[in-house]
């Protein structure tokens, strides 16, 4: 059976809409909720919700990303085919960057315009919603098995988007808040690889001036205790063991995050 | 694969045993979640969400409709086919007129109460969850197949529902919110049509003596700016540009809405 | 086509990803959602919801849930086989008593560790977060027909829970909140047959010395009154008509509860 996530800021009523449009065209889909609750126009978080899932998703994947604060404007509709070898996902959504991380994170990325009127609601495009009329038919049409090509031209100017800019100044790595989930965990743009070129699991480091321990897990803290860990997304995480660390810290997703190891 | 939909004021926990019910009568069905935030007993707000929805949806889908302030009260149960010519959608739920504006705007409707406990929870239908014990399992075995005319009597005097009581009066359309979504956009129920009688796009109009751009979509606006637009639900919205209509107009569900071309 | 539901305090997001896993290792399964709103380690609330469910999902059904503050310590992760005859149901999470109470309202229970590698996310397991690692991927592979003996060992030194602990001393019922909904109904752990031992329908009873009506359902009382009633949980619950009784009684989940028949 095939597959389609979706990942938007609509709340509540709108994906309702777009899995009615899906599954008119495709009864079998299965299709997998990442989020709604992507801050409002939050193109940078719903990029990281996006970027931080997929991995987990089979072959043969259809990802519809819509947070599109460009919905009505110029802004052009995207296709892409992403990874190789049998081991393609494909990624339907605004050209605004939202799908480029995680398009990227499985390999090489083939990007396409969506300008092929059948494949779009055939009861017509409305001037708001192009999650239902443009992306929710595009992206039940290629988990059918439509070939992208059909959708439209291979273009290469789309918008580009890289969460990765974290910075090196000799003791400090500076970084950036992307995401703060439902548990006020405070995960961060700075990767593992960087986190333990630095620092090892049982040491201290300061976070914005304020020292924690880095630990592998929430159980070796106390309650209510702040750590630094990495997270199941594999990024440096701030948290407070059964507590909420983005309150504790002030941290909200764009904040900047200062790392000294000590 | 058969369809159907769930809406409701359940919030959580409770649309999970309709769906245990469902799925044990039909295990191919597939579930689409309209809400289950409406507001609580708040069977306007719940009936536009379902008739703003059911035209995407394939012929053949089951909505269930669990809106019920009466439950365990002698109000009905009742099953709609509603639609023809072999695009008929079904519609089952409490006799408080929660199915028939949405039922309405497909074609004729028949509408039938539910009466026959063969179609109903073997273990026993309780006083307080008729969503579980009886309109999950009409639903489920409707959607597998069973006549409508197996539920129980054909009826003609259930409880009628009508959103559509705007007046116009000389240049005043005066409607009524009918939704408010989780962006803050506030819905009434004032038809497109009647809208773009009065008004074109790109004119200025005053909405409870305050007045607007009537555009075509957000961007036409800058960025915390109130318009009014035809939404996708095709009634004319009321809405900030990333902002919080709801809030900045001091409007909810229910409150009148005196629209004034100028 | 196989059934699995989950129950977890993981919010948003975090759901996606077993689902993700769930799917590539059985793409015709079924999913339902019980819920992901649990307090953050709740694990009696959590206990409850799937306690209070499973007896409406078909004999086959997988329940993965994930209420697991131990999460990268010692604790054990489970698969357990409840009931028999044909009707039996698979229940797999942490060991921590979450899962007991569902399973033995099914009947007879047998316990397994899961330790068998060849069960678990192939691109390695994290410190935290089993329900994707582990527990997504052994429900799964449940789901799709392997024998439970294949999880690992069989063991009897689980961690138990039981919420029937309530006494009776003379006219006094004494309990305890399992569960506020969304609604703001408060559930005890006090079954219908002892409330209904004391008391019968249209009687009064007091809660915590408060005075109220125990009816069969809401509408036997006025617009915003309390009531006591069994819910339809078959549990004493508290509820008020179009009101919020954790709120107008000050009760949440832990809470005792003082029930008197007068």
């Amino acid at each position: 059976m095939p597959l389609i996530s979706l990942t938007t800021d609509f709340g509540d009523l709108y994906p309702a809409a777009m899995k009615a449009v899906i599954l008119g065209i495709n009864p079998a889909v299965q299709i997998v909720d990442i989020t709604h609750s992507i801050r409002q126009a939050g193109i940078r978080e719903g990029a990281f919700a996006l970027y931080s899932l997929v991995r987990y998703f089979p072959q043969g994947t259809v990802h519809i990303g819509v947070v599109d604060p460009g919905v009505g404007t110029s802004r052009r509709a995207l296709a892409i085919k992403a990874g190789c070898g049998g081991e393609e996902q494909f990624f339907v959504g605004p050209d605004n960057g939202l799908l480029i991380p995680a398009a990227r994170s499985l390999g090489e990325i083939e990007v396409y315009e969506i300008t092929n009127p059948e494949l779009m609601l055939k009861s017509g495009v409305s001037a708001t919603f192009h999650g239902r009329d443009i992306f929710a038919p595009a992206g039940a049409h290629l988990s059918k098995g439509t070939p992208i090509e059909a959708v439209g031209p291979r273009i290469s100017d789309f918008v580009d988007l890289d969460f990765e800019n974290f910075g090196i100044d000799g003791p400090f790595i500076i970084g950036e808040v992307i995401f703060a989930d439902n548990f006020g965990n405070v995960i961060t743009n700075i990767p593992e690889e960087v986190v333990l070129k630095f620092s090892s699991f049982g040491s201290q480091i300061e976070i914005n001036s304020r020292r924690i321990s880095f630990v592998q897990t929430y159980g070796f803290v106390g309650e209510k205790e702040p750590l630094a860990l990495i997270g199941s997304h594999r990024f440096l995480e701030i948290a407070v063991n059964k507590g909420n660390a983005a309150r504790q810290f002030g941290l909200k997703s764009g904040d900047q995050v200062v790392v000294k190891t000590v």
